[in-house]
């Protein structure tokens, strides 16, 4: 799965889409589950009350620079303490002897990893990008968005047999269908990018504290907070990070710092919250995350099983480090294939008034759809309610497409 | 000049830059004259207390969406009202008609403008991009940082004489040198790029309230907000905006909306004072803004005219439709000359001490220097007091290179 969920490439109904206000949706309204937008998170957020707000005076954070003793000068310390606190307590990366470099959501780290990555290259000598299917449905965007000459989309990893560098774009756990990754590639001349924006213990069991070389977080799936727009990338090789600083000050000259602080606060309360398991506060956001998400996971499965229309994937069980549980994943989205007959998912869903992502967009097949599981419980509630009645009148018809 | 002034490319000394908290400078510190910190601001907002100051509970704002019936579906309307209700209020750029554009600062808007305005091209036809020299610093790298095949920076805007098609930047009032300025090209097939990020009435004289086809923005030198990376663009052509809006969508999923939300408080307190002028409350943002630029221009006049070792930019006496007053621009940079015989002009001021951008890195003459007139009072009075010895020195010793 990726960094972040895109929202763009969408056809949105303005119904369709979450406005932050009216949460009551109309029965008969689109549903937007097209997109990752987690907003299951904020009745979490709603209990902790005012432990997470935070209060900015006018005369704060006027300067670009948040420490200019940092070769990442617009991080702000307080977020590179929290980033470094949480995965620690968690046990999901290692961070000692890595540069943090922050972004404008991990997106923007994305689109700065090609740049970094990308030495001074001779005309028609791109560094090649790749991602094995079903990867993350924005990757080829963001590669060639403006055409560069330095770097180029070259799709499928399984297929790629170049004697030419690469980047090799990692989703662990992946978007869209939840599975642990390794490289595909796996011969010399590559770079891994591991984009591990769900590794988090509420999606999948924490089996390992990982270090690779380079890492990608981001706030949106980590703790709900997509507005924010914060991502951050664990980078072995210092030149690489510098390049990456680079990249960000051309692009953007930093980084919000009221989302930074604000985003270093949650962290922070999450970290702390975390450490404590069954409590009755109900304050450990991960195990509060991991019951919502099996919740829903359960729901899914018992709708799906009904009949034979639609198949998910299943998990394997496994050790948690972080909970010492067996348990299984359950992704921030469901990867579910229609039944043989049936070659565009995404219009059925469609026309059932569900706005899911259709395979194709992960260079996959359309008899495939991604259906976010973060967003609102009525939403969720809906879908499950358009999914059972997709199924009776299938069997009671058969004439879907 | 420019959008906002790049701090990337700068030899920093940790000592030379603002770190937020030790703002007494050791007196044989560097001091960083060489980006546009616009910290000065910071004594007017403690001023304030708490109007501007903003609360943000954990559970607000998670969603991706700020205003999905909006075409910029990450702009937060708040933010969209208070720019509209700020450009009346001051006259400076007329905002019916025109869609408002949100990005990371206006370096993210500028980064977005060639992949907004190529058309499909065709290999080796490439959009040219142009600006007339002295020009800001950022745009030739900006431009050509990923070695696009869409766009490629053209230089001098004087010298452009190709039948080509062409994106003109126009900075007005300049970056770094404060003249108002207008397109140089002037032919037919080019698209200008307007970047107002100092039309403001404590920089320069509001003659017009403009309406350029393309007009750029940014809080960071409207209100000092540099930290919260907000800028806007005021956009005629709803498929240029819509491209825009693409490019921030891939390259970012969005805008911060923690800094949307700060921005739009501090811009409503900026126009609910601005209305007053005089006032005891001295809560007229822009007459205080406009008096501390003014008083410290008057220092650096005296101080130059002392000797003739640097020459200063004059700029013409104007009518500002805003305050009613016949004045002259006190530009957020000073662009001085240093007199015959020297020919490295920003070595002469690093040699003492002070950190100033090369006339080269605008695309013009080492003997030149731009100066940030915008940090905090501190660094201004040291500033005096070292460009005084400098020419004291010279006066005695005639060997300063």
């Amino acid at each position: 799965m990726a960094v972040t969920d895109h929202v763009h490439g969408t056809t949105q109904s303005p119904a369709a889409a979450n406005d932050g206000v009216s949460k009551d949706i109309p029965c008969d309204d689109v549903i937007n589950l097209d997109n990752g937008d987690p907003t299951m998170y904020e009745s979490f957020w709603k209990k902790m009350g005012d432990k997470c707000t935070v209060v900015i005076k006018g005369y704060e954070s006027l300067s670009y620079f948040s420490n200019p003793k940092n070769p990442c000068w617009f991080l702000e310390p307080k977020l590179e303490e929290s980033i470094k606190i949480l995965h620690g307590a968690v046990g999901n990366a290692v961070t000692d002897g890595y540069t943090i470099v922050v972004g404008t959501g991990s997106s923007h780290l994305l689109n700065a990893m090609p740049y970094a990555l990308a030495s001074n290259p001779q005309p028609n000598h791109q560094i090649n990008v790749v991602s094995a299917p079903p990867y993350y449905s924005a990757y080829p965007e963001i590669t060639d968005m403006v055409k560069s000459r330095l770097y180029k989309w070259a799709g499928n990893a399984h297929e790629f047999d170049k004697d030419e560098p690469y980047i090799e774009l990692v989703t662990s756990p992946n978007n869209p269908n939840g599975a642990i990754q390794r490289s595909m590639v796996n011969r010399d001349g590559g770079i891994l990018v591991y984009d591990l924006a769900y590794y988090w213990p509420q999606y999948t069991p924490i089996t390992s504290s990982l270090e690779f070389d380079i890492m990608l977080f981001t706030a949106s799936k980590c703790t709900g907070h997509a507005g924010s727009r914060i991502g951050w990338a664990l980078v072995k090789d210092k030149e690489v990070a510098k390049k990456m600083i680079k990249f960000m000050e051309v692009t953007t000259i930093g980084v919000s710092k009221e989302s930074q602080l604000r985003v270093a606060k949650i962290l922070q309360v999450v970290a702390d919250g975390c450490k404590h398991f069954r409590s009755p506060k109900g304050d450990n956001f991960f195990e509060t995350g991991q019951s919502m998400m099996k919740k829903r996971w359960n729901i899914l499965r018992e709708t799906v099983e009904k009949h034979q229309m639609f198949s998910i994937q299943n998990y394997p069980l496994q050790h948690c480090n972080y909970t010492g549980d067996v348990t299984q994943a359950h992704p921030a989205f469901a990867w579910m294939k229609c039944k043989e007959g049936i070659e565009d998912c995404e219009k059925l869903f469609r026309d059932h008034k569900i706005l899911a992502r259709s395979g194709k967009k992960f260079g996959s097949d359309p008899g495939f759809v991604r259906v976010s599981m973060v967003g609102r419980e009525e939403e969720f509630n809906l879908f499950i309610d358009r999914l059972s009645k997709i199924q009776s009148f299938n069997n009671g018809d058969g004439n879907l497409d």
